[in-house]
């Protein structure tokens, strides 16, 4: 693992956590791969800026086949464990075929949301030298997002409209209630810092 | 200024915002002293891991001199805000003599609180590369803390009690409200990484 404090061990422990969760939910999920597919989905971690981020998915479908052969999976659970694992990304762009591709990606997701999605915001942001917000438009009313430079904008970007692409009915439930968490962030880090109140910051529900 | 979100233009911002707000509690408040303070009590910033660290507000005070008389500020004017600008800082373990230096103090120490202390905490963990928390541990219930590892843990050794230092009434009165929106996220993340709950993470007031 590159040292990475948003992808460290931490964060796979938390994505199998959120993966038993999910699992719950679902009917004839195969344990071992999920358990498989929650550690070894980012085998090959590139940096938040790479250019060939979008293939570090494929890539660590690739690096782990081995691993899952040594672990004793048979060569189906191992297909099953790799297209979870290629089928993870947002930037890759793969469609998730299978229960537990579905809940991989879901409880890779849910890791971005929530009081630990606030938390890895901003490490990444520490990590790229981003700033926090744009001072004097901190919620972007009138300018353009860009999450290039500042964290605060990745979150109308991306994360405030995840759990709407979220795939199973728990991981959906659960990112909505991590999403108000993350606004009722807003209104108090709002307050603080002498900006409006952030309103409709979020689509409808789709 | 070096290039360090938690320390940029915006925090500067903040400070002043906040020293208006205290201000309004106090009487006789030298406006452009506390203007001037709020600005310049990081003229000098020193990493956050510096071994100089302490001496960076005693460096900031020097270097504010020419500025200060450049701004047209008294002789007396410019003995208080370096008094401030000085005594800001809770390394440099100096006491405060004036309303403009209690006032700086604690607008400082306010930005390190509440939502915006939650960024500031984070950002500084991404820059130093340091772990959000320890994983079979994350709020030191049977661990000695190491706020040079983990992230979190700099809110046990000194963020959580900072209330207890402020030593205005706004200043404590805000400061209270915003350790609440600290202890509120820490529920909010034992919750999502499966830990115990967080109590009794901050002393009684005193």
């Amino acid at each position: 693992m590159a040292p990475d404090p948003a992808h460290d061990l931490a964060h796979l422990d938390r994505v199998w956590m959120n993966a038993q969760i999910i699992a719950r939910g679902e009917t004839g999920v195969d344990m071992c791969v999920l358990v498989a597919a929650s550690y070894l989905h980012d085998l090959i971690n590139l940096p938040k800026d790479s250019p060939d981020r979008s293939q570090a998915s494929r890539q660590s479908a690739e690096a782990a086949g081995p691993i899952l052969a040594q672990l004793g999976l048979t060569a189906d659970q191992i297909d099953m464990a790799r297209h979870a694992i290629v089928a993870h990304s947002y930037s890759a762009g793969i469609h998730p075929e299978t229960t537990e591709a579905r809940i991989v990606r879901d409880a890779d997701r849910l890791d971005a949301l929530g009081a630990i999605g606030i938390a890895r915001t901003f490490v990444v942001a520490g990590a790229l030298d981003l700033s926090l917000y744009e001072p004097s438009d901190p919620f972007a009313r009138n300018r353009v997002l860009d999450d290039h430079r500042y964290a605060l904008d990745h979150w109308q970007v991306k994360l405030l409209n995840l759990a709407n692409d979220m795939i199973t009915d728990t991981g959906r439930e659960m990112a909505r209630k991590r999403v108000q968490v993350m606004l009722r962030f807003l209104d108090d880090l709002s307050a603080e810092i002498g900006a409006d109140t952030p309103v409709d910051l979020i689509g409808p529900p789709q």
